[in-house]
């Protein structure tokens, strides 16, 4: 009874849940001077690329299947479901929103940590901001706040916390949600730190999932928790004022390694959304640099009918995790760099359409994939990729790219984050009104309220 | 990014998540032979105690935090609140339930694990079988074995796991809510193991919450998310069919130690119910010998205008934890043995009124409590309590307490337990509404529905 419980318990943590809960409460606004132009602007790229990937999986059958459960409570006609007629309560519109923007894994990284942020806080985000009437200006606001703090937590436990098993985007999604509701209802520093705290006893998601709908399932899970743990919080529900970090409270109890000064150093001055990425590709990011490296030759006039043979050249660990020369299906496809290429090559992109079963299965692009001879070469890093095609003609045609389009030195242009929204929603919504909801989406920091962008959401 | 993560990792665990699946969907009901009558009447005893907690803490300010942040989702009218009179819909009712049930403490202990297993099995169970019309046999099955379920996870993680910082009655609370809720919406054993998949995800809770509202929030949130796993794997949600035992599924996670054998051994034969225990006093465990010793005395004929002193002999450990001399008020009684001495002379039991403000502070008790003088006595085991009044007429009455009332030696009798019952919820309900109640739990196996019974805790 009276034994010696946790093995290695750090007493001296500074007291991270009031740091974190007087920052979200107190610091300034963008409208007062709380970060940059830059950083602003990069919240609305995040937002519009969260958003497009939820309305492309709008009807995913994950969607469907959490709809119908969630139908289950009879929810009140509240919020939105992005690229859904469909209204529930706020709380299972956070989780379904949560789900769908992470189903194709399309949504952003924030590399260091490998945390998909938008996912969590801009799903509960746009939930209670529909229900309560906040500001375009709140909501941006509360998403350069919800995301630094999930993220700061996720670099002071990263790796250990994440070679565990836990999905670190679930695990600490919840407290970046509750932050950013919090911030959005308004609450003290006293109530924040019990939204945090609330949050805390409620981390999501095993790694183990990966390759199922609870992957996904796990932003829209911290959505819903965070959101929940705010509204608690502006109820009066009480946590412990050290619930972060505290012996037993959550981050020793989740992760070995805990380095406070990630959470403390530059907050407020730094803002970690500044680092946030947008995948280009609807697959997995070491197959990024063959799929551009083949784009960048369909952009120099190279077309499928001239190429006798196209020689790639990629470090072990893209032949190792994508080497799949004859894809099955859609799902196999996204693990073959041979399908990349040909994908590149022949589309120019790469977006959920191109990992269709159909088109894997065309005989075009199987024969087109069957040209790639691809080999192993470490003296090129796993972020780069080095393209050879040769024509029938006997011309050869080279493309090294050391950063795929997408990665932090090369980021991905408004244009290009419009071209994807639009791959993923025409489908959905179609393309007028796509056009709309992007131009919404870029000047969401002036909008009165949400209301007016929901409206387009729903077909 | 090609590191090692899991340190150690168990690849060779047996198919945990199948097996539990199989068992849940496929072990025969009471009415089957699945178990004996024995077993079948700890349930009702624990449905019972359970729903008695729930009544009696209705009206506390966590119940009422809970249930204002719930009604700002419009929650559809499903399900009843023990002791309120407000619906929510089913799923805000297994969380609020829960919530109340661990409110005061005075929940059921499976004491090899610590964990409280009915709060978030039953609070699920209530309100999805008001909602479908479930019958009370289904009910009493469904508790039977969900909380089979998450107290054999329990064993096999225990003590690790709560060392490490976990609240375990939240963190296998999940599945064992998920696994009844299978039960009673008759998932088959692949959609079982789904439900529990999802719920693998969702582990709850950590300690550094005692002594705040998010301690009870556990098992009720535990409720809700294994009641949600269930109905999302009845849509045909899908998770990974080896998330509890995979080296990043949820147990290996969130536990150093993994004792498979737990979960394998007699499951279907030995029924962990059947180690549930009821406290009979409404404070921590290591005073209930001493209270138990005083109320005994009481019994004697002893009476607190008789006695000059009270010479109490205990174990080291309970006044290490509970030596507070002067308590200055109901919280601070509950970690007083002076104070439980004094309740158990004055009245014989001591439950939630006896922990109120009003009574630690009554002059009477004031005066009682200063008569005891307790020494430690080390030969003297944590569980007993040896104690000696003595009288102003020079009388010396001696009792020893080997193991108190409530413990596995000494179980509640069921008359006990309706006196507990009664002592929770006459306030609440009324004496004679809450006589009707008792009578309801103890007939469940019965009963067509359950809509009988949540109409009675309607006042």
């Amino acid at each position: 009874m009276a034994r010696n419980t946790q093995v290695v318990a750090d007493h001296n943590a500074p007291p991270i849940t009031q740091i974190l809960a007087k920052f979200v409460a107190t610091h300034p606004g963008f409208a007062e001077g709380g970060w940059s132009a830059e950083v602003d602007h990069e919240a609305h790229r995040t937002f519009m690329n969260w958003l497009g990937c939820a309305v492309g999986a709008a009807h995913h059958e994950a969607a469907d299947a959490a709809l119908a459960a969630v139908a289950m409570l009879q929810p009140a006609e509240q919020a939105t479901l992005a690229g859904r007629s469909e209204k529930v309560d706020m709380a299972s519109a956070a989780l379904i929103n949560g789900i769908t923007s992470h189903t194709f894994d399309f949504d952003d990284t924030h590399l260091k940590t490998i945390i998909h942020p938008a996912g969590p806080v801009a799903s509960a985000l746009l939930a209670l901001a529909e229900q309560t009437g906040a500001s375009g200006r709140a909501l941006i606001d509360a998403l350069v706040i919800g995301i630094d703090v999930s993220c700061r937590v996720g670099n002071a436990m990263y790796p250990d916390h994440y070679d565990r098993g836990w999905h670190i985007t679930g695990s600490t999604g919840t407290l970046g949600a509750a932050a950013a509701c919090a911030r959005m209802l308004g609450l003290d520093a006293q109530q924040t730190a019990m939204a945090l705290g609330i949050a805390a006893s409620q981390p999501i998601g095993m790694r183990e999932q990966f390759g199922t709908m609870t992957k996904p399932f796990h932003p829209g899970a911290a959505a819903r928790a965070g959101l929940m743990s705010a509204l608690l919080a502006s109820k009066g529900f009480t946590a412990s004022s050290k619930a972060l970090e505290a012996p037993r409270g959550m981050m020793q109890t989740i992760s070995t390694k805990n380095d406070w000064t990630e959470i403390t150093s530059e907050l407020g001055e730094r803002f970690e959304i500044s680092f946030n990425s947008y995948k280009p590709f609807a697959c997995g990011i070491v197959i990024h640099p063959s799929i551009d490296a083949c784009a960048q030759l369909r952009a120099q006039g190279v077309t499928p009918d001239q190429v006798q043979s196209i020689e790639l050249k990629v470090h072990s660990l893209v032949l190792e995790l994508t080497g799949k020369k004859e894809p099955a299906d859609g799902l196999q496809a996204k693990f073959s760099v041979y399908h990349g290429c040909a994908a590149g090559l022949f589309f120019g992109h790469a977006a959920e359409d191109e990992f269709s079963d159909e088109v894997v299965n065309r005989p075009d692009m199987v024969a087109l994939r069957r040209k790639v001879v691809a080999t192993v070469d470490d003296s090129i890093d796993e972020a780069s990729a080095d393209v050879t095609a040769l024509l029938h003609d006997g011309r050869r045609v080279h493309v090294f790219v050391e950063h795929a389009i997408g990665s932090l030195q090369n980021p991905m242009t408004d244009a290009l984050l419009e071209g994807k929204f639009h791959g993923l929603s025409d489908s959905v919504l179609g393309a007028a009104r796509t056009a709309e909801v992007i131009q919404a989406c870029w000047k969401i920091g002036q909008a009165a309220d949400l209301r007016g962008l929901t409206a387009l959401l729903r077909p």
